[in-house]
């Protein structure tokens, strides 16, 4: 063996973290999954590599220019970078074997070898729901989503958080109102930047582009709506664009809006937002940012929208569909730098069982296998230590309660419990610890 | 946008799952994690993806070949190929800041370009746990891991399995003993393929390798050992084989037959088994090899060891550790093949809601939202699909109940809920459907 060490090193942009940051990690993880789950998703989980013909489809650009491709044998390979392509994929390979609207949820890692950031992950995990129709989806799933979201964050324990909404087809229509469609792309880009850069230079850039001033006029009063949820649809309808696409886009906000009060979402945790204009080549209607308000920094936690054709790469099948994700590597080290969600000590076990001597030991381990019986997840300190160490080691890993055996309680067929929070401690019998800690 | 598609394809050696089996297969997957946590084993989430130079530290043969390594940028990249490397590198990268015994487990991904064939997977699911000293590690951990398979495996359902415990320094001893410690590993190797190829080859086989007729019949004597646990250590013991390695060896298959005891496994569910020689190189102590008895051919579907030093290539400390691990995705493909497990229908959701018409959508998401508020995982069928579609939606999903939405319902605030097994329909309130289902 060679003495020469290699140094243990996770590579830059990959999230490892230290046990009880990972419990962490894991419970929001869970909570995201259960609750896709209450919305009967179903749950898939499709390879991480893919072959490049099939992953690359589609991509193109930055996205492309980020992928780990590499070849195996005579294989062109790729790692997703993201579970969107692999749900189009999934969907058009097993077309006839799937119930539509089909409803899956995914949560995974991809990859993508972005400049290494903090907070920027190369490998993070995507939590991604999607409904996709087969020829068409009623405009009633992009009412359900916000309800999905709203179900999620309030399970993660967030209070103050908006569901922002609005529609592709509104910007759209009011393009093609304007004769600017084939500029669309360029003004979308511009009236994004509206929060960061100030209505004046929108304008400006606006007036760059060689837009008239009737244009930026109805652009602009389009972007000053301002309001509720209902006054700003209401506005909308005023504004007197008469495009089919547009009264349309109109249509379905109202709808989703209608829809999701009937789901019971409270009037605080959505509301039309005309400024978000999410993908600018991807989604055609319904759109979703989700933003926690006392955090507005921390940009959409949660996005998605609704998309005209998923798979057309595969298949001549018409797949609409309407989906969401959460970054949920990134939002976790957001939360976690930003302490939002409270950074409390997690522990796998609920007890350690400690000896206070090898006599005990076998003792310890009946004890355990008790408690486990009646699921309460229970250690052993196995190691010849002193009681202090043992005490310590409980410490560490906040495990809240020490049941300790000595000559005596194997005697009396009993446990003294210590709460390692208050420190007290009491002398009960197996039953009695099973009742108190459940 | 093109019109030629790209066929969508799933490449081979990777396994990718309709819905409900991957239900089933993530039903195991969680099984198999509550066991773990039971015996209070921390979460770990280590990247798929680490630099070769680690990955690769010890790797070698016929490992190194199936590894999928490529370059990204100026790095020499690796997809691990297990989860005990990677955790290697944890140990000695975080050495500072983890609590010793360490005791971990890991469910994830791992990667090996073997040549494709059924039941053999080129991504792949292990389930491992490990439990790391600082230095020294007792032997009593030994005694427990097999508690771990008893709970896991008694989880999963299964009634008739056996968990086959030897001891590598029995075997060294002999071989010491013998004075063909340098032979030792090509012995290994003969004996480890008895139950393939018989006792006479094996012989056969020795001679081969130059060994004289004494040494064999020691080998042999040894081989022969049967009964059960307590009268195979008893024959042990009678060997006459002196040598400390030897020993200590029987001494330790000993004490952890005697804990696994304490430990409450079952006498059914473990044995001495003298012929597993898990792993020419890896494990030094303690072995274990875990069979469903009714299907051998499986082979072993979860096994372990006890090793002398985890990450020898990345640090000086010495840490002594013992293990397990289970292949999921190999295990599910056999189980699922050979209908092992009851390969029933499953479903995410309890209760699908549809309505009768369109009048009754905003009904059906008022309950549906009641029933998730209760815990109970809920759809609803928003398609304007006529009722028979609906139906069969929730048919080809299997979910247990439907509940159905028309005027009379509205009307008196109730809901027609169908059992999808009986057949049964009763009218019942919202309260009363949840007693029902709860």
């Amino acid at each position: 063996m060679s003495n020469a060490k290699i140094e243990p090193k996770t590579l830059p942009g990959f999230m490892e973290l230290l046990p009880n940051d990972q419990i962490r990690f894991n419970e929001i993880k869970e909570k995201i999954q259960k609750s896709y789950e209450k919305f009967g998703f179903l749950p898939l989980d499709t390879p991480i590599i893919e072959s490049s013909e099939v992953l690359l489809a589609k991509a193109g650009g930055e996205t492309e220019k980020q992928i780990y491709r590499f070849n195996k044998g005579d294989s062109d390979l790729a790692l997703r970078f993201d579970l969107t392509v692999p749900l189009a994929k999934y969907v058009a390979e097993y077309y006839g074997e799937l119930s539509f609207p089909f409803k899956r949820y995914q949560i995974g890692k991809v990859y993508r070898g972005e400049k290494a950031q903090a907070g920027r992950y190369r490998e993070f995990y995507q939590c991604d729901i999607d409904i996709i129709g087969d020829g068409s989806l009623s405009i009633m799933h992009d009412a359900e989503i916000p309800s999905v979201i709203y179900t999620t964050f309030k399970s993660l324990g967030f209070e103050n958080f908006t569901i922002c909404i609005n529609n592709r087809k509104i910007l759209n229509g009011m393009f093609e109102y304007l004769e600017l469609n084939e500029k669309s792309v360029d003004i979308l880009r511009i009236i994004d930047k509206i929060e960061k850069i100030g209505k004046a230079n929108v304008i400006k850039e606006l007036e760059n582009l060689g837009l008239e001033t009737n244009q930026i006029d109805t652009i602009m009063k389009f972007l000053e709506i301002s309001g509720t949820s209902d006054e700003k649809i209401e506005a909308l309808k005023n504004l007197g664009i008469e495009t089919e696409i547009f009264k349309t886009g109109v249509n379905e906000l109202e709808t989703v809006i209608k829809q999701i009060r009937v789901c019971k979402v409270p009037e605080k945790k959505f509301a039309v937002d005309l400024s978000i204009a999410r993908g600018l080549d991807y989604y055609t209607g319904t759109v979703y940012e989700t933003f926690l308000n006392d955090y507005k920094k921390l940009g959409s936690v949660c996005s998605g929208g609704r998309y005209e054709n998923l798979a057309e790469y595969y298949t001549d099948k018409k797949l609409p569909g309407v989906g969401i994700s959460i970054g949920l590597s990134r939002f976790f080290y957001q939360i976690d730098k930003e302490n939002i969600l409270e950074n409390e000590n997690k522990s796998i076990s609920k007890v350690l069982v400690v000896s206070m001597d090898e006599t005990g030991i076998g003792y310890a381990l009946d004890v355990a296998t008790t408690l486990r019986d009646n699921n309460i997840n229970t250690e052993v300190f196995l190691e010849d230590k002193k009681l202090k160490a043992k005490f310590k080691y409980a410490d560490k890993l906040h495990i809240p309660y020490v049941a300790v055996i000595g000559e005596e309680e194997i005697k009396t067929n009993t446990v003294t419990l210590k709460d390692m929070q208050s420190g007290e401690q009491e002398k009960l019998s197996i039953e009695e610890i099973i009742k108190k800690i459940k």
